[in-house]
């Protein structure tokens, strides 16, 4: 098996599933699943890129589930790219390739992993390969997959996508995600006033201004009765693990940060305006007294906040009848413990391959859907780690681009975590 | 002199400033000056559309400078009209027609009358007349104008365009005007950020939010130090005009007002956020820290609160350096006395033709350029009155009408205040 070569004739094949392509890469995973010895099947189902499915019994009491993606985000502006994102060059000890950091690469460093153990009989766990080719579309038919699909996946860890290097260069593990409700606030009157009306009238951008203020406080904590009330917040231990500097965070936000950003950022829960409208935003002026205002708000939550829950709280606290609550999504946070075997055996084998500790996040600050992973297949430790991308991936963006290094590396973390987990 | 032929001679010139067109009004008025009898030239200076002036010296120690425009809105959209604007008709009672309760048909109902007592040798106050043909598009050339005509147009008192009736059908009075402070408050960070930064990061939408908190409380208060300083608060006897009831004002406005709103209106100085603007504000969710946050707020201001100290208290109230302070636009409230000789002589002769109490306002809810014509003319009377137009009128819109009663009454009710100006 050359590496390389095969991870090569993958990235070749466009796979971008915004414009209806991904077909052609299933096939070259059924294949390439085949020709190395492992059962495998396509699936479509709902799906328009269908998903491949393969699956190797060593006999083992566990099984881990992992999960890829094959299709990838499109290339646009091409321009942009210094050599072509389907045809793969090496240069600067770098792979500049469309997918190589998100999520071809890791898909492949963690296969050729696999294929490895088997070859050389040292698999001493069960793998279920599942990989999904509607990522980069949101995935809209997953929970219906895996609904349908459960007994099939079902699995004792789950390893998900990929997380790479830590924004100082050490090995990221992921534990979890944060959850998420999604509101629109909304206030209305019948009708635009002159703005002479202002002792008068009621303006529903002022209304909205006084009712976010009860919702947030100018250090961020939120003030919605209850909010806190199911925060677990981190351990010691898991502090210890996040020791980010924070001048690598204060540089990619490009803001001043404050102490322990990183354990914040983690940590805590936020209510955050992603969008606020009313009256007149074109230039100049003009005087008038809207009819409309709303606002848009987030809320990542963490383990164990229930978005349902917050809603509720959020719905008693807004006294005003007359604001209207329109809710654009709710995801539940998750988290796997650090004392999971998958988290422990992630953190010995990083250890092992890159000769230091890692970061890890007992939860992403971003959220994601594991705990409907983790509903649908029943299982408890679902984890993220042995991807082979970094900070300066380009990951979604053009010369799109991982280190030759840290794509070994993915193999021999691969190699060390399944070790690991069937010990 | 037949009153309703010279009017509808005048109604059927199509005067669209916004349109370029006027010229023929304006030759049409210094004609209709002329023929009966009445000094008058056209002046272009910087207008596009002249300026009409007209002079009647009787020898009195005082002059009456009485403006008005003729020049209208447009028409658009034509098919919602009843009729054509410019071939005005009359049905029920009504005169329709574009520009009759805009400021056409107050225009003729002065003159009319001057003429009528210059003929019967019962004018005893020297009058000046002076019609602009801009208005419609915001006087643009009008404060220049001023400025190098303040001796021409110099007088005692001055009538602005015409009040017409109250809402609830009282003959109308302004003697003021609110002022005006207009700014944009906006706030940036250097880039937009994944909501998941929301623990650690500046939100400038935040940011606005807080500090618009404490610019106004719930009840409307402005929180701004000084802010009241210089207000001049009604007297009892200027509230004793000011007794419309809250239901037309309710009704005006399609909200619930306040007790005493009338009083309010024309007493209170307000903040009011025109409009304001930040992130993501199409349809449904997405998550994002948005790095720009703007809002524009009016200021109404009372006698005597100066908009340039407004403007500096709010600068030194604004702690935040990062806060950037866009000043759109600053005028000046202006009051005349109600124990002036105009506000008397408006008071009684309103009384006189409408046998009931007129509605007095000390100064309008509204902004208008009276201290700019106080400032350069000199003068300290200025006032509103003596309309033809009712708050049915459609001004600015389709079916624009007065009552052809109402045109009558216009015309006695200038003659009366001429009476009782020149005893």
């Amino acid at each position: 098996m050359d590496y390389i070569k095969d991870l090569f004739e993958f990235l070749k094949i466009d796979t971008t599933s915004a414009k209806g392509r991904g077909e052609e890469g299933a096939k070259f995973l059924v294949d390439y699943l085949k020709d190395n010895g492992i059962e495998a099947k396509i699936i479509r189902h709902k799906a328009k890129n269908p998903y491949v499915y393969g699956e190797v019994n060593v006999g083992s009491k566990k099984t881990l589930l992992i999960y890829n993606h094959y299709d990838v985000q499109p290339v646009e502006p091409l321009e942009k790219w210094n050599s072509d994102p389907f045809n793969p060059v090496i240069k600067d000890g770098k792979i500049f390739a469309r997918g190589v950091g998100d999520d071809k690469g890791t898909l492949m460093a963690r296969l050729q992993a696999i294929i490895e153990l088997l070859r050389e009989n040292k698999l001493k766990v069960n793998v279920k390969l599942f990989y999904e080719g509607e990522e980069e579309i949101g995935s809209p038919n997953m929970e219906d997959f895996l609904k349908d699909y459960s007994k099939m996946l079902s699995a004792d860890y789950v390893l998900w996508e990929g997380a790479g290097k830590s924004p100082e260069g050490r090995p990221e593990i992921v534990l979890g995600v944060k959850g998420l409700l999604y509101v629109e606030l909304r206030k209305k009157t019948p009708k635009d006033l002159h703005s002479m009306y202002g002792p008068i009238a009621r303006n529903p951008a002022w209304d909205l201004v006084y009712l976010l203020n009860k919702l947030r406080d100018e250090k961020g904590k939120v003030l919605i009765p209850n909010f806190y009330d199911k925060v677990v917040w981190l351990s010691e231990e898991e502090k210890k693990y996040l020791r980010t500097p924070d001048e690598y965070l204060a540089k990619a936000i490009e803001q001043n940060v404050p102490g322990n950003s990183m354990i914040k950022l983690v940590e805590e829960p936020t209510c955050n305006i992603d969008g606020i409208y009313s009256g007149y935003t074109g230039e100049g002026s003009k005087t008038v007294i809207p009819s409309l205002a709303f606002v848009k708000l987030d809320f990542r939550l963490v383990p164990n906040q229930d978005p349902q829950e917050i809603l509720s709280s959020l719905k008693r606290y807004i006294s005003d009848p007359e604001i209207e609550i329109i809710v654009h999504g709710s995801v539940k946070p998750y988290r796997t413990s650090l004392n999971s075997e998958i988290a422990r055996a992630l953190i010995r084998s990083a250890k092992e391959v890159y000769n230091e500790d890692p970061v890890v996040l007992p939860n992403s600050p971003g959220t994601g859907p594991m705990e409907m992973i983790a509903r649908y297949l029943n299982v408890n430790q679902i984890a993220d780690g042995v991807g082979v991308d970094n900070y300066s991936s380009n990951i979604h963006s053009f010369n799109e681009n991982i280190l030759v290094n840290d794509y070994y590396k993915g193999i021999e973390w691969t190699k060390s975590l399944l070790r690991h987990l069937g010990e």
